[in-house]
């Protein structure tokens, strides 16, 4: 059978200079914007205020239509003239003025970078523009959210996981990459992978396979998995971060291709798989960007240890955490309507006992890759 | 000026073959070996008994001649008629057993999954034959020192971490790695990077510079120092893992590169450098497969705060930990005779606080990558 190739429209070295230069113009005129629009605010003898959405749980709206996890409308006001707030109003500032800065010297930064570079003495003072990292960062994602670009599009990127391989080409940042012959190690999926970094070039998958941790990848990588089921295979290090999540969604939209996850069958599981799906409420307002609510839990499954004659050597109790995270997770507004994961959470409370993927080698090295997996597709059995 | 470039001797697909054949004979029969001799003592009325390298500090040697740790002579018996030996024993027989399947089998095994591969429960018993995985790994390390295997040739990886980019072409298990071509993600460093599973191709590079953190790769990747410096660029995400060690061993050793490493102002960066070039206690059996001992830290260094006119922005106050730690690096046999190092670890102390690497972009984005390694590597400024 032939192979239907998929690529994203092909773009030419100017076209892609461009469309970064359109995209950096548009990000560096919304910094503009905000600080012309204090400024006029001043000379009209107003506070300097500006608003930034409010990133809180009660601000954080399920829409099940679309089925992610969204941003409500909650704003807050950060008054220069306010001892509470001044702090956080001049960080803001400054933040603001180094990402255009970033912007016109077309360099990145890391989160850390970023916090260095902001951290001075306030002249004629002994206080410290930023206490740790932490602050710093917060600042950072209210600017994401009260510029409505993405980090990725501010510059700034964070501590990069994850690998690819399989029937895919990449170009990144002008460099082909083909994922086909990435041999035992694989191409390290970037922090940032927005359409200027990453084009899809050409792709003959038919679906992705994700699976949680790096060890299990290699196992799936060496079976040469993605070659016999003309896939993609990714691993994200854990909790995926940002860069992982991105690429899926792509993968997912542009090329159409189906995410299928293999995770723990555990609350940390089942947390993964919620966040790929829906999104997460600290980044929410990135959920129409992140998540991939098509995305399925092809395993492990509770019913899989009868099902699939495991031996109990694939126990380990569940802890006390472990049972509170999961009535946590079964609480969850896009969880509590879903009969699937409402089953599959009870069966697990009920078992008394978490699985690790790696588990399925009590029944041979190759067992998941070899029976399992083709077997959860074959018969599409997995949760949505 | 014409490039010179480097290679391991270039082997044909059969020779390659044959080379891992030979390799996994020589592993194989050294377990089968193992088996008979006990075979046979048993029949001659002996007791079942193993015996395995002492892997302790009081067995650890620093030989100063070689510049690495070695492992001393010191043996204990494990015996199978003894109640405190007898699971040991027999836990080394299972895995020892397993390894000879993987290697039949073609296949590698995580250290997780080689756990889980052999737990079970002792037939007619309720006893498992592993509590947990740190049983599992501490019995593999006893079998890579008596067996006298690298854990790779013994078909087990572990957790992968750590990318490479660069003037070279590494061959992975069939498939061509241009590493000047890897965009902005990189060559993701497999677990395993022996001379069957990597080749080095081609190699204009004339060092290699290894930093601690992979968004400090970023950095350097995205100002491509490489390119313009003729180097390769490695990061091994904090303490590098093995893989990691074994493929800067090999660039050292089989191309000639010297490797400059990048690293933070701390105990921890002191430490990471430390067991880069002389090996670690735990793995010293290891030490002449992974050490380095011609490795040199050009930084970050405690009179950088003068001579590079850093602001106080950079300092972070050394805690007690840091300091015991530091006072502990200091005692080590290797830095005992070393001058540079003891005024390192002096300069430290006196000065109150650390220093990351990242923590130079208070000077500039570009500074690390483009004046203070430049500078660095121009006056041979480095400590051995």
């Amino acid at each position: 059978m032939a192979k239907k190739t998929k690529s994203t429209a092909p773009l030419s070295a100017a076209a892609l200079s461009k469309r970064i230069k359109d995209r950096d113009t548009a990000t560096r005129g919304k910094i503009v914007t905000l600080a012309d629009d204090l400024v006029k605010r001043t000379h009209a003898g107003k506070e300097p205020t500006i608003a930034i959405p409010t990133r809180t749980r009660s601000n954080t709206i399920w829409n099940k239509k679309r089925g992610i996890l969204e941003m409500g409308d909650a704003q807050q006001e950060r008054q220069l003239f306010n001892l509470n707030q001044a702090k956080l109003f001049m960080q803001s500032m400054l933040h603001a003025s180094s990402i255009k800065e970033l912007i016109e010297a077309e360099k990145t930064l890391s989160l850390r970078g970023m916090f260095y570079k902001g951290l001075h003495t306030v002249a004629g003072t002994k206080e410290k523009t930023f206490t740790d990292q932490s602050e710093s960062d917060g600042i950072l994602e209210d600017l994401e959210v009260s510029l409505g670009s993405l980090r990725e599009e501010l510059h700034i990127f964070a501590k990069k996981a994850g690998t690819i391989v399989g029937n895919i080409t990449l170009v990144d940042t002008g460099d082909e990459i083909d994922c086909r012959r990435m041999g035992s190690g694989g191409y390290a999926i970037p922090s940032i992978v927005e359409p200027d970094i990453i084009q899809f070039k050409k792709c003959e998958a038919e679906f992705v396979l994700h699976v949680e941790k790096n060890t299990v990848w290699s196992r799936f990588n060496e079976d040469k998995f993605w070659k016999k089921h003309n896939c993609i295979l990714t691993e994200g290090g854990g909790q995926p971060p940002r860069g992982v999540r991105r690429l899926l969604k792509r993968l997912n939209e542009e090329l159409g291709l189906p995410v299928y996850c293999l995770l723990d069958c555990d609350p940390w599981g089942h947390y993964i798989f919620s966040v790929l799906k829906q999104g997460s409420i600290s980044l929410a307002f990135e959920s129409e960007r992140l998540a991939i609510p098509q995305a399925k839990f092809i395993g492990v499954r509770a019913s899989d240890y009868k099902s699939h004659e495991l031996s109990d050597d694939v126990q380990i109790a569940l802890t006390d955490t472990d049972i509170k995270r999961a009535k946590e997770i079964a609480a969850y507004p896009w969880f509590v309507g879903n009969k699937g994961w409402q089953r599959e959470i009870a069966q697990l409370l009920d078992s008394g006992f978490k699985m690790e993927v790696e588990s399925l080698i009590t029944k041979d090295i190759s067992y998941v890759t070899e029976t399992y997996v083709p077997d959860k597709l074959k018969r599409r059995d997995w949760l949505d």
